[in-house]
């Protein structure tokens, strides 16, 4: 399965393609052609959003300009990432494109479909890890190809280390969900370093992480779960598997699927200090992997933007969108040292939520100002809704939460709920208590999936209130086809300018960096 | 007014912006620095999607290359544009860039501000054409200096020539519904080409057109109505007014707002072989001011996409968008012949109804090939809804013009209506019917502004109901705070890469052609 050989490479393509990009003729000078680079990067750092597109980042864009936006996101961080005022790092590329992100099989992608365009340079279909639509073959992937170079490889995210965006990068199989095939293939990698949410070994029966220590040992990988270990790490430690402190790490159970806590929800964890947050596994990955020799290649990953996306919460997809363009920071600071040596690339995999900077409701204005009435994220206040629910609890003390933890209702913070407002609240709650009484969905199955997902209804309608007062809007639970931006900066980032496939940014950059 | 003096110009920050943009240390010779472009541009085009931005764009990319597509479209345009197989001309665009477009004192801008900004490089308060944000002086026009520096300038829209984004390239007030004052603007300009829909002269108490053909004809512009007329039209007929030919010039109304037929409906008009399309406007243009002196500026608005937005009518959004495609291909071959004197740059000014590639009920699904069943823009269908229901027609006469115009109810073609979507024609039915009987509206006006805005209801549920099912979807009625994509092609085109503001762009413009 390693060899060589039996890979699909999308190498051959690249010069065809990239000849073809600089194309429309004589274009003035744009330079838009590798071969007007004279350098190649040597130190690669690959930033994907998942379910980040130009609405999320203009989103959170908006909230951190309004006043009092910084405290707001400080205190609820406990202090992790001491934002400053000024514009988000994303605004310091110098280079932008836009690409399509279709699946080989559908019109809206999923993130083991788009990874493996964005990872290998070929659409696939549905679900498929870097292998051929039909599954009978892998592509290598652009990490496998870094690390053949002699480059040292990075697979950083803030979900689990084996969920499709990140595997994409180093696994090969027919399903996202083959978590016990997915991690098998991180242990054979000898990528030098991972870093973020659990891998879940052996899933779906999950058995606790302690008992594949030995695998990993035996692999040849340093294992890191606390921030006094992950703090101790140094240059020369070798190979590295940096993950977060969880005290069920031993049981059968990985809450949060395995991910990095929400950075909404950080102030709420128990042992806040020692939480490592998804800048810091980067800011740690350029400590261990910066040489001089070859270089390395980064990809690291937001992949909770997606999930509150899902969820149709925008305050805290705005703190998962500023979590990124943090990491975006450790990288421009990387850059701003070795300029001539580094390429930046940042983009999205999928647009997800058909999230949209404006709402029916609130015509032409929007009221950002009110996101920072949020407390807590939708998924920890709907776990809190469940619960009260379980136990019976009456639509006044629902209504009492609601303003506790959004302040919906609250008139003198201009939250008054409307009539209408009011019966969809109602019946949310009417919906979760037939769920209760009766064990199963009482509404016709097309309206819940139309005004719930498959969320909790309250909580659904609490954050669809929120922030349509705030003046934007979702229209879908699930990921839509709406371009993704890319931005570059560095070494070749004039590569990245233009209106392309998902499948020419890995492309771009091999040929960039002569990979194979 | 006129004096060059009393202008507040862009000009004097042009240089250090463009010397920021090109800012962030050594970036790799990306190029985006305007000094490292030789030439300067001597034909300059300049292309405004009104309503346009990312998923205007990918919407019509997918609906084209859907079976059948292309036949639809050419038999509903009347043969007016023979689409061919093939990408967007948007894509042959090698320069990508994304821009904001907040106006001054609001957050989601209208076309006014919107359009100041690109054609002043100035950031103004709402309804403002080209004038500061308290109204006090006016902002020099990218025309303007163009015109001053001896090129022959084109303003060309698919909406009336006095529409707020053509003109804000010419006219200067408070505000954009002052439509005497900005004629009079026009006929001072001595620009050598306005091309599109009517002029007002002196709305709201709109006159015949025919009792301005002298102060037209003392301003020295040749007035030209006729598809004869037009065609005539050769270089050296001096200044041109060219319109669409309407039976009711002489009346006191302009049907349709003055604008030109949609292209959805283009097969409905009584005399369609007289019709001029936008791209045919440019055409003329081209052919017009081609000169070997000082070249010329043409700028290009699609003015219609954003009021298919506004309707929230996808397919016919298509329609324009694609129009507006067309006149791209105008200045493509005008490129493709001109290449080291020509720039061509195409941006939106916002976008409109906050439409997404996806829907809460179909998911990760999408059947674009439903679109295929429309026959008319709802603008048009509207009409008839209102004679319809004036008329007292029943509910079962409504959903049969519903199957006819939109195949909504036809099983055969996987159209049947769902009890919930029944359920919202019988609403918008009730709503309508109680409407005519009370001459008011029944429903609470926070309700009827969510789901119909300021529409006619059942119009609105129907092209609702055929999007959701074709997996698209609108958030609002009103424009919405997206940002719009900048694409350009040609001399100093790398200069439009990156992510920016809309103020920009212009900016951009003026320092490649040395426009002050």
């Amino acid at each position: 399965m390693k060899s060589n050989s039996l890979f699909l490479t999308a190498a051959a393509a690249t010069a065809l393609l990239l000849a073809s990009c600089a194309g429309g003729g004589n274009n003035g000078g744009n330079g838009n052609n590798a071969a007007t680079s004279a350098k190649s990067p040597k130190y690669i750092f690959y930033f994907i959003g998942d379910g980040m597109s130009t609405p999320q980042i203009n989103m959170a864009e908006k909230a951190v300009s309004e006043e009092g936006f910084l405290e707001f996101f400080n205190q609820k961080t406990a202090g992790k990432y001491n934002l400053q005022p000024g514009k988000l790092n994303v605004r310091q590329f110098t280079a932008a494109g836009l690409a399509n992100t279709h699946a080989q099989n559908r019109f809206i992608t999923c993130s083991a479909a788009a990874a493996t365009a964005l990872a290998t340079g070929y659409k696939t279909d549905i679900n498929r890890v870097s292998v051929t639509p039909d599954a009978s073959a892998p592509y290598r992937t652009i990490a496998e190809m870094a690390h053949d170079k002699g480059m040292k490889v990075g697979i950083i995210t803030s979900v689990s280390i084996d969920h499709a965006t990140p595997s994409c990068f180093y696994a090969h199989c027919a399903d996202r969900n083959e978590y016990a095939r997915i991690d098998s293939f991180l242990l054979t990698t000898n990528f030098e370093y991972f870093g973020g949410g659990f891998v879940r070994w052996n899933t779906k029966q999950h058995k606790g992480l302690y008992d594949y220590l030995d695998q990993i040992n035996a692999a040849g990988y340093k294992f890191v779960n606390t921030r006094k270990d992950f703090d101790a790490l140094k240059a020369g430690d070798g190979k590295v598997i940096a993950t977060i402190e969880r005290t069920s790490t031993d049981t059968t159970s990985l809450p949060d699927d395995a991910s990095l806590p929400y950075n909404m929800d950080l102030c709420l964890q128990k042992s806040e200090n020692d939480q490592i947050v998804l800048s810091e596994f980067l800011s740690k990955a350029v400590e261990l992997l910066y040489n001089d020799d070859k270089g390395f290649f980064i990809m690291t990953e937001g992949g909770k933007i997606d999930w509150t996306d899902h969820a149709n919460d925008a305050v805290s997809n705005v703190y998962e969108t500023i979590g990124l363009d943090r990491a975006l920071g450790v990288a421009l600071d990387f850059y701003a040292k070795h300029p001539d040596e580094t390429l930046i690339v940042l983009t999205g995999d999928h647009e997800c939520g058909g999230l949209t900077l404006g709402f029916a409701g609130t015509g032409y204005e929007s009221a950002f100002n009110y996101m920072k009435n949020q407390q807590i994220t939708a998924y920890s206040f709907s776990d809190s809704v469940k619960a009260y629910m379980k136990n019976k609890a009456s639509f006044d003390f629902i209504l009492k939460k609601i303003d506790e933890y959004f302040a919906l209702g609250n008139e003198e913070k201009g939250l008054k709920l409307s009539d209408y407002e009011m019966e969809r609240l109602k019946k949310a709650y009417k919906v979760h208590q037939d769920f209760v009484k009766n064990n199963k969905i009482m509404i016709p199955k097309e309206e819940y999936k139309l005004y719930y997902g498959s969320y909790e209804p309250i909580t659904v309608t609490v954050t669809h209130i929120l922030d349509n007062k705030s003046g934007v809007d979702w229209a879908s639970f699930a990921h839509t086809a709406l371009p993704v931006p890319v931005f570059a900066i560095g070494v070749g980032a004039d590569n990245f300018n233009g209106y392309y496939d998902n499948t020419d940014i890995p492309k771009k950059i091999m040929q960039l960096a002569d990979l194979k």
